[in-house]
């Protein structure tokens, strides 16, 4: 697509995200099954449904925003980020060094969407889309709560794994 | 490689950071090259500077810590992340949709980083590495200025680009 305003940007940033989040719906239930740690299995498990409800208001944002249409593309950063949690069940055995594994992965993709979900936001404040920016922002917060209740399930793993 | 005990992750995931932190040294000079605003095009010099330091604080890390050593990997999620940047160069004519999208390619190399050094460091803490717990900490509050700062710029830039 060309991109010669800020609107097609956030339109290819918005499709971009869309992209991840149907990404994101296909890899969790898979991470849920190789987890060990019951607090894990159950924040994948949540984060399924958050996600689901996050692609829900992608849709709502652009029933609310009509100079905006998602287009379809693939993001590739996620294609990325989902291999390195492959990687991960694919050389580790189950257990407590394949779950610190599998949290780290899903942190890196917590951020991926933390900062295009900021920028998104950002550049529809920019816009004056002012429901969008409502809705980005209450999906803004969602990831970052995920991201703390991950690092919190790795602080409480037993130490001294050497 | 195989990956049984923490240290065995520990090494994985600083191997992969090692090896985003390269790629990064050779995707900044292309992005200052290819932005407009005087004070983006700094933004990237300064940060190429600090992720040369990154690398030696790396070094160091290795040299501190005998039971560590790199291995030689190639980090896929940071090309999928520099690829988004590339697209957004050759998408975008230089100004200041460019820029914003350059802004928003750079933070989500940033996030990577910040959740990459964020987990290292609590695996460091786990495995009683202390100058490593150091070293990966300073690292990741450059990491977290260097996104402030891009916000910063992102905010500064010039409202309403429809």
């Amino acid at each position: 697509m060309a991109i010669k305003t800020l609107k097609d940007l956030f339109i290819h940033d918005l499709s971009d995200v869309y992209s991840a989040e149907k990404q994101i719906t296909r890899a969790l239930p898979k991470m849920a099954r190789a987890a060990e740690d019951p607090k894990l299995v159950e924040a994948f498990n949540t984060h399924l449904e958050e996600t689901q409800g996050q692609i829900d208001r992608l849709d709502r944002l652009v029933e609310a925003t009509p100079e905006v249409r998602i287009k379809r593309m693939k993001c590739h950063a996620l294609e990325g980020l989902v291999e390195e949690a492959v990687e991960i069940i694919e050389g580790v055995e189950k257990g407590p060094v394949r779950d610190a594994g599998l949290i780290g992965a899903a942190q890196k993709v917590e951020h991926y969407e933390i900062a295009t979900y900021g920028t998104l936001r950002a550049m529809a404040e920019r816009l004056g889309y002012t429901e969008a920016v409502k809705l980005l922002e209450e999906t803004l917060q969602e990831e970052k709560t995920t991201d703390e209740k991950l690092t919190v399930i790795a602080e409480s793993q037993q130490p001294e794994q050497k």
